[in-house]
């Protein structure tokens, strides 16, 4: 029997755990799998006295998650801290540099550093794996990256945050607002007590820039993610997308156009005969489009400790196999940086909620406007009737541009019978 | 650069000549992806005289197989052959006792030669891949035995043939019987001249075999798999699903239970909520249930040249980059043979539907067979009512044992008031 390969384990909250219990659970299914025993020999944490209903017995302990990266006894790393800086950039910089292999969750790190984690990672030949920063459990990232790696993809849409997708969700299958729906999800422990990483978007986006920079073969780019969140969506318009036949949700999608690569994250229409439409509650889905393979989808649970810690053990698995694979697919020097495409630079169809006081003309002037900035009417609807009051109006559109959207919107927002600020979704035929 | 991996494809019907054209098509972006270019240099086919619409020149030509795979010119052998035995195997056996890799789409010779082939890939330390084997394009062989091998398998339930999806889809979006819905299937090419293979679940339970393989690390089985077609479901029946709350679903479903592994493959009255019920036409889709990740589902097109040679490429870049692993998951001598569970003893929920003479008293014998089998009902619905003449009753059953139930349904199909053989549908929770 070979020796088992010797895991350090950097953070012990609820992935770190989650993967101490996991490779003690299954120890036997992962030998065989992996070829080899695997065995946690080691842990950094900050507060040794805690009780964190783990077994922590037999296991050195380090203050230092640095010092845990460079202790020889370690075959491999994994950073469960989290966090885009910090100790834990360290920490896996630190393993890197050694030539150590890292195994991380840390979509924040990866998506605003992958870049320069790769380049390091190449540059001393240390498998650096990250198969839990996205989508938790789905082996979304090995499905884009090998299983998928024939194809020139063309797109790639996830639902990349469950929190984001259980508001939503709970919000259409109840008729709830937001702020409710939110308050019920921190005490249900779905919600962080600061939410707005998951709900502005950012999470999720994290994730969108790291399936782009691997369904593109490009330099990870956080930062030319257009990023949306859900707080301004309501009640109200999850009830309408109902009835014209679709659903809301936050969607990061990435694409390859002519001009570049387009990344953003943002609150979707979408029809109900897609099947992303379907993918509810907690669950997220990651669905490529690839030119020979056509359309791939993947569902599965996005985040909690069994998934993430599944993920984070199928790359130790590769590690002990031999199994390895460049970062982002290619060598780093194969990597292009292409343009990145604005939002405003959209092509698509758009749903707008106006509340307008009811009287004769509003649509006149709304549609007159439009029409200036060769936006094409689809459908109006106006639901019930009563004079001189606000009633919602809701349009959609035919594909144009955002930039001539967000024009015409501005004008049509100053318009004196447009009472509320106008609410924009885009429809996109996932 | 490294030299090309040299590819010897024989076969050059749709997957070989798919197999050829996307090696062209993406050949600087599979060169990125391998490490190192990837050409076809070599190919077997039967008869050099056809036009094939593939161009050809430049490569060297054989008549046998089993010659391809000894040359020694050839690197890796992708066979594109078809067929449990005769020169497909024997190919494949030539290539592997020479310790050459091969790349196979080949369910049937899996299926049945599976074990062995494995047996003599692991003697020679030749990789045998086959994602293209089972669900096309979908990276299911990756994700079960790479992306989720850190998770003990529980169950593993399949739409894994497009012919029979297509032909369930197009009977309930059109209300069409069977029959001639597939005469339209071979007009449209979707369906083959002789289509028992496919509608009578045969290569459905090919793919089922090799996943429950996968899944619970025992020697293939084929043998052991109840197989169904879906010949006998009625444009009836799929209406009564959906006032039920049902679809149809051709599902193949292999579960590990304390007496050991059941695998079988018939048609499956699934709940409209779950997300296998909403993968329709020639869709395939695998949902995966593990201890740690939860269920995991992939869906996207069974067959066709392109997503059967991304997953033919995909398997070749693995063995460019050395990403090696065992065919079945694990060291051959670690596969361990579960008893096999035979469908009566099945635990589930059944749908009936009886085709009796309207008159008093027959509900009443039914449901007293019924009850001297300890079937419990859940539900009976009879549409219309014309006294004396022949009526469907819709019988829906609390979870029993397929045992009794076959016992209850051949007391039941054996009374006067019953006159036509019942139909018999197994619910699962899915």
């Amino acid at each position: 029997m070979p020796h088992p390969l010797s895991i350090g384990i950097a953070g012990l909250g609820t992935v770190g755990g989650g993967t101490l219990t996991l490779l003690k659970a299954n120890s036997a299914l992962i030998a065989a799998r992996a070829g080899r025993p695997v065995a946690v020999t080691a842990v950094a944490a900050r507060d040794r006295s805690r009780d964190r209903g783990l077994s922590l017995g037999g296991l050195r302990w380090f203050d230092d998650p640095v010092a845990l990266a460079n202790d020889p006894g370690i075959d491999v790393l994994v950073e469960a801290i989290g966090g885009a800086d910090g100790v834990a950039r360290a920490a896996v910089e630190a393993a890197l540099a050694v030539g150590k292999p890292v195994v991380t969750a840390n979509k924040a790190m990866l998506a605003v550093h992958g870049a320069a984690l790769a380049g390091l990672a190449e540059a001393k030949a240390a498998p650096l794996m990250f198969e839990a920063a996205v989508a938790g459990g789905i082996p979304a990232i090995k499905a884009l990256r090998e299983g998928l790696a024939a194809n020139h993809i063309t797109r790639v849409a996830g639902i990349l945050n469950g929190t984001c997708n259980y508001i939503l969700t709970t919000m259409r299958a109840e008729g709830r607002e937001f702020a409710e729906v939110l308050a019920e999800a921190q005490k249900l422990g779905y919600a962080e007590a600061d939410p707005s990483f998951d709900i502005d978007g950012i999470d999720a986006a994290h994730k969108l820039a790291i399936l782009a920079a691997l369904a593109f073969g490009r330099p990870v780019d956080f930062a030319s993610v257009h990023v949306e969140g859900i707080r301004g969506v309501s009640a109200l318009d999850i009830a309408f997308a109902d009835q014209l036949g679709f659903r809301i949700k936050l969607i990061g999608i990435a694409e390859r156009t002519d001009a570049g690569v387009s990344a953003r994250m943002h609150p979707v229409m979408v029809p109900v005969a897609s099947p992303i439409a379907h993918v509810d509650g907690v669950f997220n889905a990651v669905a490529f489009e690839g030119d020979f393979v056509g359309r791939v989808m993947l569902e599965g649970r996005g985040a909690g400790a069994g998934p993430t810690a599944s993920a984070i053990v199928a790359d130790i698995i590769d590690i002990a196999r031999g199994r390895i694979t460049p970062p982002f697919g290619v060598a780093g020097g194969l990597l292009s940086a292409e343009p990145a495409v604005p939002i405003a630079a959209r092509h698509g169809a758009y749903y707008l909620r106006l509340m307008v006081v009811d009287r004769p003309g509003v649509i006149a002037d709304v549609s007159a406007i439009l029409r200036d900035h060769a936006v094409s009417l689809e459908s109006m609807l106006q639901r019930g009737r009563s004079e001189g009051e606000a009633v919602p109006v809701v349009l959609t559109t035919h594909v144009c541009q955002e930039a001539a959207m967000a024009a015409a919107l501005s004008r049509i927002a100053a318009l004196d019978a447009v009472i509320a600020a106008p609410t924009m979704l885009r429809i996109e035929a996932l």
